[in-house]
């Protein structure tokens, strides 16, 4: 695979054209108004599996939206690699803060990536990362070098927690049959120190209602004497964390992985700058659990954020009103041993047990999933540390991170085999926020780095 | 006067239809989408001024909405009465609560209105009730019993704080020189019990804006590691009230007027049934600030209120995100003796000072205005009670309101007179929520007792 590298220098341009057509598909998941970009994304997906070389593809149907499928069977003795990713995209907004438009992608030069990042919604979660796979696959289909099975497995609702994702699982065991899942969707440390993500953490995302006085009120006849349901939910949601920043959920941290000072130090020696960290996001200080510091708070503990709050009265100008309905939208994300669906209902439980008499409340989990742990010494891992160690001529540190991607669990669970996370982003590509941008040099290092996966794979696998 | 009756009787139909079109007219002043409209209402105004009888009207520019001046002087050496309202009126959303159109007016009979009650937004604050002094006008004009002078000051910002008001009466004191001032823009105990509103609140309403990171961020990569600006504005207003509902800003109370237990045992005369109360806002429990009941909650005792708040993701489905800024309306019920700009200034100095480091929070004042008590022995206020005596045959109670019309105060500064608050309202009819109405009893009421308030002052001043 020594022309991988001249491969993909010849191949550039055409590379980044075909991610910049893909960008400009809105595809948003969460927004039932972009839902025929979405299907239209799937099949511009179908249609790149098939001029990279795939011999079958198809657009599986689902309850929800499409699942693509794709494959190239080369020999079934050989072992077979499991390509996951998704073509669905955050909600652009708030659309003010774009520099450019979130679908209108345009290639800049930033700090971090002086040789251009290409802006635009999906540029890195997860359209640019999953196409890496794409045109790696094409190289090795091309020159003849695919030394393995492979299969495709994109999904359109990652975004929106996947809903389809395990019912379609199921009912393809034998389809989906694979020896290792391979994902990018997830970052590095940095374009000098490239690192692999062994850990990802659960997430359970809920939405609650506060109702006070059956209508809104004029604040001067009632305020004082009703509730408040705006104040009650801003006290409620204060009351979820201590002074020291642990959540007060009863029975929440019973189940949580408290890791050796050893695992804990060995953590530490990835390079952080909290000065950097801070001037990067423009706070005069970081904020977080007492007794943790900031890569142990982000990745190794559970959290509990409020990610949306509305109620009363937010347009131009004064409105004297007490509002009849407060609403927030609350996530927590949770580590390995804690599960989801018992941590959504603790919740539940406890948020609807402090609420004053005065007021009702209403909790409605949105969707939730599963942390994970991948062994470091497992095929896989050594297979996509020798991948990188070649193409970045650096030995990749193992991180923790702090995102969610719920799947990995399922996969383990139902095709019983290990995911392996080779991430090319990085932390300030803005992902999930204005901006969103993937680096040209990270793009086509992916591309690079994925085939060699593949040789080292099989290699170790025999 | 004893044709006052009648002569309601034979107009009625006339006097609502009139009502009705000026109701069609949107003049909401907080959003600049209706400017026009609410510039079209003020033109309606004044065309109903001169219909009545007044012998000069004017629309008056100020640095905002125009003001309408109107006037008949009779003689001099009578006494003058200086009639405010206002023709602006509250936004109208949530638009989905209401049962028909805000600004398509249609009677509907309720069970308190049984002969039936105006459905629209502005139909009792301001438009009905400020309407009643225009038609109690014609009718002392057309029978020839005016006893005496008369003014009228119609704004178009009450609802946002009559910011050109106070710029208005100091340019014009001549010409609004007044021996009285009556305002009908609060509300009576019920139609079987008439009252006098002899206190009203002060206001002090701001917007604070909480950032803490430079841009939205993911939560699962940042979250638990930075300050989420959603969480810590729940947090500082949540501190705003301690456990027994006190408000914790430093310096609050210290002007408050303590009222002597016997004035606290006149109040609780006043008819209230909590179990009524409770039944109408459709709660199972009230809330307030210990140690007091709730008319003395929503009248002598001040308040803060969250009248709005709004950050992050608030669209469909979910969105796993730490937003950059969070946002709330907030506005405070201030008794007499609260001075709102000094309250406003210690309201911003401890919002800011229990911000932590790792946000930073922005305080913006929207406007305010004092609270006031109007003497139950002046001329004017025994003229009131003797025509609300002779209209109802029952005699008004005087009740402390918690609503707020901060340019009383202005008034009794400026203009040197007492304001008479000469309400035909009733709480249940709903201003500043969905499906505002003013009873047609009410409003032929008004228009009834009126002219008899104009009769026993002029009298009562000789």
């Amino acid at each position: 695979m020594d022309d991988i590298k001249p491969y993909v220098q010849q191949h550039k341009d055409r590379f980044i054209n075909e991610l910049i057509d893909l960008l400009k598909i809105p595809s948003v998941s969460a927004d039932s108004a972009y839902s025929q970009d979405v299907i239209d994304m799937s099949e511009a997906v179908k249609k790149s599996l098939e001029e990279a070389g795939c011999d079958k593809v198809e657009i599986c149907d689902t309850p929800g939206y499409p699942i693509v499928y794709g494959e190239k069977i080369i020999n079934p003795e050989l072992p077979t690699v499991l390509v996951y990713g998704h073509y669905d995209v955050q909600p652009p907004d708030p659309m003010d803060l774009w520099t450019s438009p979130p679908f209108e992608p345009v290639i800049k030069k930033t700090e971090i990536h002086p040789e251009g990042a290409i802006f635009a919604r999906g540029a890195c979660d997860d359209k640019g990362q999953m196409y890496m796979h794409v045109k790696a696959l094409e190289y090795m289909v091309r020159t003849n070098t695919l030394p393995c099975n492979v299969k495709f497995m994109i999904e359109g609702e990652e975004e929106v927690g996947s809903k389809s994702l395990g019912w379609f699982v199921e009912r393809n065991q034998e389809k989906l049959k694979n020896d290792v899942i391979l994902i990018s969707d997830t970052g590095m440390i940095s374009n000098q120190q490239p690192s692999i993500t062994t850990g990802l953490r659960g997430l359970s995302y809920v939405e609650v209602e506060v109702t006070g006085p059956n209508r809104d009120l004029h604040s001067g006849l009632y305020g004082g004497a009703v509730a408040n349901p705006i104040n009650i939910l801003a006290k409620m949601i204060a009351s979820l964390h201590d002074e020291n920043n642990h959540i007060t959920i009863p029975g929440f941290y019973d189940k949580v992985e408290e890791l050796s000072r050893e695992e804990r130090d060995e953590m530490a020696k990835a390079p952080f700058s909290l000065e950097n960290y801070k001037k990067a996001l423009d706070i005069d200080d970081i904020y977080g659990e007492a007794g943790y510091v900031t890569n142990e708070r982000n990745s190794i503990r559970p959290t509990l954020d409020v990610n949306g709050i509305w109620g009363g009265y937010t347009g131009e100008g004064a409105k004297t009103v007490i509002a009849s309905k407060a609403y927030a939208k609350i996530s927590m994300r949770l580590v390995p041993n804690q599960d989801w669906e018992e941590i959504t209902q603790l919740f539940t439980k406890h948020f609807e047990s402090i609420a004053p008499k005065s007021v009702k409340v209403k909790v409605t989990p949105h969707h939730g999933g599963q942390g994970y742990v991948t062994p470091t010494d497992s095929i896989g891992y050594q297979a996509a540390a020798k991948a990188y160690n070649e193409s970045f001529g650096v030995k990749p540190i193992p991180v923790r991170s702090g995102g969610s991607i719920p799947i990995v669990a399922l996969f383990e669970k139902e095709l019983k085999s290990k995911t392996i996370m080779m991430g090319f982003g990085l932390d300030s590509d803005a992902i999930h926020s204005p901006n969103e941008h993937f680096g040209v040099f990270n793009y086509l290092k992916g591309i690079e780095t994925i085939p060699l996966f593949y040789k080292y794979f099989v290699e170790l696998s025999k």
